[in-house]
């Protein structure tokens, strides 16, 4: 189920396909169920896009695979001579130990443990390679490219089948000291569940407003004898119907709002930051977004951070990974001029 | 109402009385209700102490009037020469701008607003001075001194009256981009009440357990015809009874330790901090430590933050006032240096 796609260009780091001879980074976000990768030239703008399904796919191996046919058809597509690729980056669904380069744990969705992602990657593309959480990268892409451009301090909060979120702070991405900082899917706050949560289940939070909640949360009200619409809809299909008038879909957008400026706000206790910037493709939303920042201004607070919509949407993990790439390949000198044989 | 002390020197800090004759530093601390001063020689040995209350003196000229009292008389204690005070460092009760030297705002108990607190401690006591929220302070002088010392990430959380935190990230104070970090007293866990707060009220949590709210909790469960004990109790008198086995102490005592599981982990959700150190009157108490630790254990964590109390008490605020002071003192030059007229 490839989907390879036509280069879509970003209007922000717009450039001409092939003309850079002097190497490219490409950025790859290893998602639940989508893997993509984007290829750029050595000032960040964006060449080749190319995306593939994951559904079905976990193991890294079969990973690798899939990053190595993405990565190869690319550079093809640009004509890139031999060793063009000066530095990959990868953003993975879980905690990573970004100076080991190991994916410690992903969620309950994919199953990682300890995987050595950035050896792996480094041995599959012969390029110096990164790697950190997918979240975090989504925020230095806002970050560089995005809604929270130049902005010293914010965080990033991603809501799609999980919640996570990426801060930064003065500047730069704070991680905490067991690379688990942002793990706020499991934030306990009013009308979520504070029953001890069990190792492989969806957070307290996440539970009731990440994708799969909002379906739960519309499939308990939905009655058989006054169905007009169906018992399956997902979260966003839920939120156009409340902006539309449906009496129950706008309950749980109300409800979904209300925990989620409940969460934004503890954030904000704990760490005083001027701006949230809401991803993902739940967190996208427009009803969401406007309804959490109502549900925020009921609230007194001295000095109120800004709440905004994702300007990146579904590429700004992308736009990390490459900024990462970018950092990397002007860090780390690239494998072929140690004299590896490039690969590719 | 003052209560002149006899020097109290601390064992970890232990020094002669007036030896030293290359200045003196004063730390002090404003509380809600008592100010106190501590003066050290230039190793931060702690010299002599002194302290009165506030009850009924919430105006800072007021206070100053106070600190002026408290630290001649410690300086003619120890026989200090004319212009012996090299730095002051005071805490405040409230959100304080460090850059400026100004209290934005104390909390409902003072009711300061934009107070030059350093302007007026420099024009008072003749010697740079420096200021920080009180219980940032306290979370600087465990790192100094206590239960921190030499920690790089914790969160130093001080439940009195009110309830909130000091935060350590990589070794410096975290203090947020409007000097609001660790405001945690108004966080929103279940079991709190999530009804938006008005200014001037205690926050949600601290209405909880708060010692105010650990009050109200006894009262609430405090029945005439079955009355043994006294209405009005403490709450560390309500925690002893708890651990002396009273069903409904224990009750609150097993409901507040929860509720500050829930606020505990939520912040290590958003920081991944390795250490939590417990404060103030009310969380310095070893059976609300201990119930908490155990309801932090009934919840799965990925690696669980160490729980403790405070090893300084009630001098980790002065602590951390002597510790800015030092740190001041060998950062700016005394005012006497500059030929201004020593007034003391």
């Amino acid at each position: 189920m490839k989907q390879p796609q036509t280069p879509s260009i970003m209007d922000a780091l717009q450039g001409d396909i092939g003309i850079e001879d002097s190497g490219y980074v490409a950025g790859i976000d290893i998602g639940g169920t989508n893997l993509r990768v984007a290829l750029a030239d050595n000032t960040g703008a964006v060449l080749a896009k190319w995306s593939s399904t994951t559904v079905g796919v976990s193991g890294a191996d079969a990973v690798m695979v899939l990053i190595r046919e993405g990565v190869e058809l690319l550079l093809r597509q640009i004509s890139a001579p031999h060793g063009a690729l000066k530095a990959v980056a990868a953003g993975a669904p879980g905690i990573t130990d970004v100076d080991a380069g190991i994916v410690i744990a992903t969620s309950y969705l994919m199953g990682w443990r300890d995987v050595p992602l950035r050896a792996m990657l480094e041995d599959t593309l012969n390029a110096p390679a990164a790697v950190d959480n997918d979240v975090n990268l989504a925020a230095i892409g806002e970050n560089w490219a995005g809604a929270a451009k130049g902005v010293r301090d914010f965080v990033f909060l991603a809501i799609g089948t999980g919640i996570g979120s990426g801060i930064v702070l003065n500047g730069c991405p704070f991680r905490g000291s067991n690379w688990a900082a942002g793990e706020i899917g499991y934030m306990l706050v009013p009308g979520v569940p504070d029953a001890p949560w069990n190792q492989g289940e969806p957070g307290a939070l996440e539970s009731m407003i990440g994708g799969e909640g909002i379906k739960a949360q519309w499939q308990s009200l939905w009655r058989e004898d006054n169905a007009v619409l169906p018992k399956i809809l997902n979260a966003t299909e839920i939120f156009d119907l409340a902006l539309a008038g449906d009496p129950s879909a706008k309950t749980i957008l109300t409800q979904s709002a209300r925990m989620l400026s409940h969460a934004i706000y503890n954030i904000n206790l704990v760490l005083n930051c001027p701006l949230f910037v809401l991803g993902g493709g739940v967190g996208m939303h427009p009803g969401l977004c406007d309804a959490t920042r109502e549900a925020l201004e009921q609230r007194h607070m001295r000095v109120r951070p800004h709440l905004t919509r994702s300007s990146l949407g579904p590429d700004a993990q992308l736009m990390g990974a490459l900024r990462l790439a970018l950092d990397t390949a002007s860090s780390r000198p690239a494998f072929s001029a140690w004299g590896g044989a490039a690969k590719l």
